[in-house]
């Protein structure tokens, strides 16, 4: 047996762990502050949920999934994005009853999974933070999740980042959109790659995705849909940019932007992050936009809905650059060396004691000699060591010592009962 | 398509989930107290990394496995529990070199894979909070993992209890226990269920394990391990009852309890909660032990280790019924309702100021009638109800009313930019 991660995969250590839960934590404060709860759908899903949703033709489907038989024969799949599922639990669970509060909110932190070449940045499992809103078609929740988006990166401490946005119209916008594709592509298509030859009858919109050289070359021409526009989604895209101008929120009208699923009507949205330590030309860390469609392609009754997620290992490194103070290390507060007889279990009492109070604490469970103890605390980032010896168990007391500047003060053993007011005597 | 998720799993909706994250984070801020951080690992491994750990004999290996081949042709399997992917990331990232400070201890909370009939509280995709201790073999470090398992439940609020426990021995122990184990069921073999047939040259420790009757009439007079642990596990036993005694920690000796796994050595245990409005009989919900010999399995140097895990499915079922308070919502602190042109973008503007400050704040992005803005600010719980007029907008002013007694004051539009203060003149 070759003892390894799967290809594609990582682990996530205690040295950088602590850096995930911190972000993680500021997403959630944050989300809740705009009351989005969250949502935990199950890890795979019928694939059917997928293979609809996504788009039989997108890369997602064809060649990325992670999909097999169950034992019971169920053809099942890991979630190769986060909207899918929850789509899905929305219908299922009927959310949409009118005794459930609309718009109805939810944001989750998840594993995802694509069979991809594995890249900085891009795993096999990799990590979504999303949010969704269903109910509402109001130019207000396409602009609050805008305005989401570009608080949160604020809050984790992004920099240069900047919101590109384009707008799909609606069904007969993107109809027509699809026909001029179809008529601009059709007498180049020996020349498109493969993938985009079979793009042009499945989803000619894919093309405009492509990373082919073959295909890139023919892009600048193509026709744009910002000139497909019918009046009410011009009026609806100026809606929602005068918004963003009465808010302060920058952004870029781009024209080449579309997204990678089929699922996606109306608004669309990324934040792309400007860092040349860390790529040659701006990133998408976070991705969303309007999907009016899909509740009622999963069997719903029509519902409006917006959305955007957030590449979690992409926003990682951005953070590791632009954020270094996410990842260092708080070490503990209280070490506690001992040494002789009888003070093993007044140690771990104390621990306990400490451990209950709210302190992170530890002391050494292989209770080698005392300079072994002191070396275990300095290199567990300990601010204080407590020390007790049988002596002074005996009598009653201990000895505290700051790390920083070798303050030292003695304790009885009752003090550490209330470590607050120690705390207290030490800063003096 | 069938619109459901997959059989055995489940949705956790909002209304629950917050349940789910207060739990979590009680968990990750008790381990944190005691410096142990967090481990993520892959949600699936090579499947040999299962079928080597848990044993080729068990059950979880036999029938339970999630596995399949992915699209490069490698036999992968979603983790069925939290061990054996720790123990792998250990290996693999040479967590046993000097410069790490020893014991490696690690805590995750993750989701597992088991192809079982589901029940309630067992999904087929459930949740583990566990901790891994790794590089000691002091009794001290049995005792620290069984005392941090008994002080979480308690933190949590699980009451009613109790902790079972036994010990496996070493090798020869388990050697000469499996001898009398063979020679006890041999003469049986043909009354014994199918299952435990196989087991019996396979493993026969897991016959204790079985849930079918045929098997378990021959349970009560079965060989004890107690009558065949040696003198220095009889030793290294009584060390770790003694320190529980001195900790006041309540045991039971349990000479009924195995584990379903095949990697545990040494001390094994269980906490068992007796709750008969879930429950006919005392139930399982943390459980764990030493494995000595993990490590080495899976190429690494001989290294000891102790750790347990949760089943959170379980958990969040005892604390639903123990500790209701976890299952409150605690709805929001502002609801913004605005009314008459030109307010909607302050709205936004000030809900955005509010979450800024750390308030839960939500408006309606819908801009219906104030009647239904009201209503809807009374269904998710706001607190408080700031309203924004037309007139009040242009003369810089708003007000804000407490729900729970009605309370109105008046403020300015500067004022929202500092809450804080104006919460204070609300109190008066």
């Amino acid at each position: 047996m070759r003892v390894q991660k799967p290809k594609g995969t990582v682990d996530i250590l205690p040295d950088v762990s602590g850096s995930w839960e911190k972000v993680e934590q500021i997403a959630r404060d944050f989300f809740k502050r705009a009351n989005y709860r969250e949502i935990r759908t199950p890890s795979f899903e019928n694939y059917e949920i997928f293979s609809r949703s996504s788009g039989q033709s997108s890369d997602v489907v064809e060649k990325e999934m992670y999909d097999f038989k169950d034992k019971g024969g169920r053809h099942i799949a890991l979630r190769p994005e986060g909207t899918a599922g929850v789509v899905r639990a929305y219908v299922e669970n009927k959310m949409y009853a009118p005794e459930v509060v609309k718009p109805f909110n939810v944001y989750y932190i998840e594993s995802t999974f694509r069979y991809e070449r594995p890249q900085a940045g891009r795993q096999r499992e990799f990590h979504q933070i999303g949010v969704e809103s269903f109910g509402s078609s109001s130019p207000l929740a396409d602009v609050e999740t805008i305005m989401m988006g570009h608080d949160l990166l604020a809050e984790l401490g992004v920099k240069n980042y900047s919101l590109h946005i384009n707008s799909l119209g609606n069904a007969q916008v993107r109809k027509n959109y699809h026909d001029a594709l179809v008529k601009y592509f059709t007498p180049l298509k020996d020349q498109l790659s493969e993938d985009s030859q079979r793009r042009l009858s499945m989803n000619p919109l894919r093309i405009l995705d492509s990373k082919s050289d073959k295909d890139k070359r023919f892009l600048p021409n193509a026709p744009k849909i910002i000139d497909y526009l019918d009046e009410d989604s011009k009026k609806n895209f100026k809606t929602i940019t005068d918004m963003l101008d009465q808010l302060g929120i920058d952004y870029v009208l781009d024209d080449d932007l579309v997204r990678g699923l089929d699922y996606y009507t109306g608004i669309i949205f990324e934040f792309m992050v400007d860092d040349k330590s860390l790529w040659e030309s701006p990133t998408t860390i976070l991705g969303g936009g309007r999907y009016d469609h899909l509740v009622q392609e999963f069997d719903g009754p029509a519902t409006p809905a917006v959305g955007f997620g957030i590449g979690e290992e992409r926003l990682m490194l951005v953070l590791q650059k632009q954020n270094p103070d996410l990842f260092r290390d708080q070490g503990i507060d209280f070490f506690i060396t001992n040494i002789g007889a009888g003070t093993e279990m007044k140690t771990v009492e104390i621990a306990r004691s400490l451990r209950a109070q709210g302190f992170k604490t530890q002391y050494d469970v292989d209770q080698k000699k005392l300079k072994a103890q002191f070396r275990k605390a300095d290199r567990v980032g300990a601010k204080y060591v407590i020390t007790l010896g049988a002596k002074e168990l005996e009598n009653g007391t201990l000895n505290i010592k700051r790390l920083a500047d070798g303050k030292t003060i003695d304790l009885s053993l009752d003090d550490v009962n209330d470590m607050q007011t120690v705390m207290k005597r030490l800063k003096d």
